[in-house]
């Protein structure tokens, strides 16, 4: 019988193969050279395969279309960073945030997000990919929200959705419009303000 | 002498020539579509003049890069619909989001502003047309606020830059990631819980 890692995360039960593993992370790394340098559309299979030494064929097998390449791209870049709630409302949706900032200042991630957006009315792959980048990047997000709903301390009407839009919008909307960036205090503030106008009073012995 | 018009709207002394205009229209028009039919790649000098009838020489003499006719596709865009402030800060800053909301929805708009997203980071004319409509497409919003500091309903220390962040940007990340769309209440809410942590309380009789 085949050994089994159940340590390992997503993997199969044969466990990883390092040279596959390989493989993939140069295959990868090309990509995310190449769309920095010239954008989506020198993200080939040619081009990636020259690059990173990989075969075109193993490329292909791993990577249909080149929309799937640069969808892994993105998930490495949002997979970062992101770091366990504590339970504290206020502390949970800065650190968040300050996810979301590194996310931002990250060339390449921000570089993939800007692709993404313009080619997301075009082409229906594109679109999937990038509401499953906000669906992955906004997750942990929604978890604090809901959570604080269940404590008590948002209101039991409040969207998620919404919620996320008021958290993350204003730094989207910085960022992509003139490259702007944020100190600390922007971020504590943009969730003190959120909190102002949302968070219920913990008034002990009331239902 | 020549006849002066000074009622028409950014027209040197001599007037506007009507044929002129003309072109210019037709020109901006055929940009547009062959923008959202085909993305950037698609608007260069031959096809516009293809599809517009106007001669390339006249397009080079008003637009000598394709940045440029893309730049006034966007910025009739965002001229459409922003009403005169009634000093009402709640009823200006709704009418103003409500604007945003109508160039968002707009397909050519939204198309044209993706595409300035995407090419901003690879190319400074793109960059400078992106701040730009930044800029202009905020302006009423930013004088909205302004006002109201002045008039003591906002907070004297409020950057406008940080509250147009906060109520544009929620509608802008909704938009771009996945199409999503704005009801009344959405808006009306987004103001309302600005004003909820930002408006200071009119007491009359104090300073």
């Amino acid at each position: 019988m085949a050994k089994t890692d159940d340590t390992a995360i997503g993997v199969t039960h044969r466990g990883p193969d390092p040279r596959a593993e390989r493989s993939r992370a140069a295959a990868l790394t090309a990509a995310q050279q190449l769309l920095i340098e010239d954008g989506w559309a020198a993200v080939t299979h040619v081009a990636v395969a020259a690059r990173s030494g990989v075969g075109r064929t193993t490329l292909y097998r791993h990577w249909p279309e080149s929309a799937m390449l640069i969808r892994d791209v993105l998930a490495r870049s949002f997979q970062a960073d992101h770091s366990a709630p504590t339970g504290d409302l206020r502390t949970d949706l800065i650190s968040e945030l300050l996810a979301l900032r590194a996310m931002l200042l990250d060339s390449v991630a921000e570089r993939a997000l800007r692709v993404m957006i313009e080619r997301a009315t075009a082409d229906r792959a594109s679109a999937i990919i990038l509401e499953d980048c906000h669906r992955k990047g906004t997750e942990l997000l929604r978890e604090i929200v809901e959570a604080a709903k269940v404590r008590g301390e948002l209101p039991g009407d409040l969207k998620a959705d919404v919620a996320i839009d008021k958290l993350a919008g204003p730094m989207l909307f910085r960022r992509l419009f003139f490259n702007g960036t944020f100190d600390d205090g922007y971020v504590a503030d943009l969730v003190d303000r959120f909190l102002d106008s949302y968070a219920l009073p913990q008034v002990q012995g009331t239902d």
